[in-house]
């Protein structure tokens, strides 16, 4: 199972944390981590994930920028239409915080019928709003389990 | 100048119509319609434009599903990612009623840093709401020009 | 019917005559031209359409860079991975000289078993030579018109 | 370091026996294979990959299809534009037999100014040939490891 991390490349530190939790608590989860390899709630997540031991891939808009705790660089080159990709290689996704690209996502996501998660992200309906990253891992993990 | 309505492939009978209007005016005011090439709120624009004597093009997500009424057919065959090519190809963006889809296309524009302007569509921070097809068209107009 | 040119950013003025008549052609048979967008190869056939009244149509791998004779323009920042878009939107290709750029067209309109006529460009099986750009688009244009 | 290994979906016993030593080398290399995920050259490479413990990605012209072999499923939903993501993502590339598909990514890759070592596949200038998997494998890791 692979679950989308979504996100701004620059956040808060209260965003960092809750990503970075939650890329821990996925690959404590045994599934794989996805996200646009970038900084911010991207990077946050992907060292979460590396510190459980979990794998990481990033799918990059260019061809460099990565953060550093990548197992696996897609160097798209595809520019915003990455994030097409993001979601839609996604059994559930995670949206932390964001602006317009991770409103993109959530929407693309949703469009995909796609489950989808937000901690203090966009109130869209059809987004399942969590109060933790914990949480919102835990039904990410159910539903990305549901979903094959 | 190219200004993209964005909006879905099945639509209510007011937005078909808005559509046609928004169509006729960008017609009118000499200037190319991008679309996603497929029915509903696409195809209004479409045939709108066509009876102001305008050119159409029309993004396809897959290679074929055209409405009759595109001068150009871009066949990506990029799925959703095509989305990201519509509102890029714009120099202003109007939006018309419109679910998951059109709200990835007004998230992505607003990345781009592109107006968009909306009719009956989603309300999101950024995007300027107008009341009517005439006045969407007029402000995009504007705006169009002003981003060259 | 939409016929695409394709060939290099940079070329020799022999090509570029190729080119230039070869657009001169398409639009003098009420063909609509598409291709990369850029210069070389790509303007030519774009300058040769306009002079004979033609639409031209350039499929850019970013966001700039056009040529100054295309009438509508895909913004696609898809990088190299434009290159399929420019074939698959084709009813019938044309490459004029090339480097590997043309010949990674040429191989994907061949995948997507489009007719590809070639003017001193790369010799590859299932590519049919022609000895001039009047050539090319003579056979050019009766593939297209059989393709639908 | 990622190393593309590219060839058909479908393909000879002796073409899958070389790609599937090629895999199971990469592997051995400690490299991360990356492919186009479907079958033929893809899964007996990936198969290798396996066999050696490696880490297998596969980036999917569609959204299914996949081989057994792969641990990251880049759904791309690209088409044939997933091509060059295929190498775009890679440090060195390895074409094995192939038809039309191969040609483009080989193309590709050289545009992008990628390493190419071949073996069975297309005479195109600037893919080195190479006598066996063996030898294709050695030079790609030389390659991917001085690109960087």
């Amino acid at each position: 199972m692979q679950i989308a991390i979504v996100g701004a490349g620059e956040c808060s530190p209260e965003e960092y944390e809750a990503a970075e939790t939650a890329g821990y608590l996925i690959a404590g989860n045994h599934e794989t981590l996805v996200c646009g390899g970038l900084g911010g709630v991207m990077e946050a997540a992907c060292r979460g994930a590396k510190e459980a031991g979990g794998t990481t891939v990033g799918i990059l808009p260019g061809t460099g920028g990565e953060n550093p705790y990548l197992d696996v660089v897609i160097r798209s080159n595809l520019g915003h239409a990455r994030n097409a990709l993001v979601v839609g290689s996604a059994d559930a996704v995670i949206a932390i915080g964001g602006k317009f690209g991770t409103l993109s996502e959530i929407a693309l996501a949703l469009k995909m019928k796609k489950a989808v998660f937000g901690v203090g992200t966009w109130k869209i309906e059809g987004v399942f709003p969590c109060a933790t990253p914990e949480e919102a891992v835990l039904m990410a993990v159910r539903a990305s389990r549901l979903s094959r």
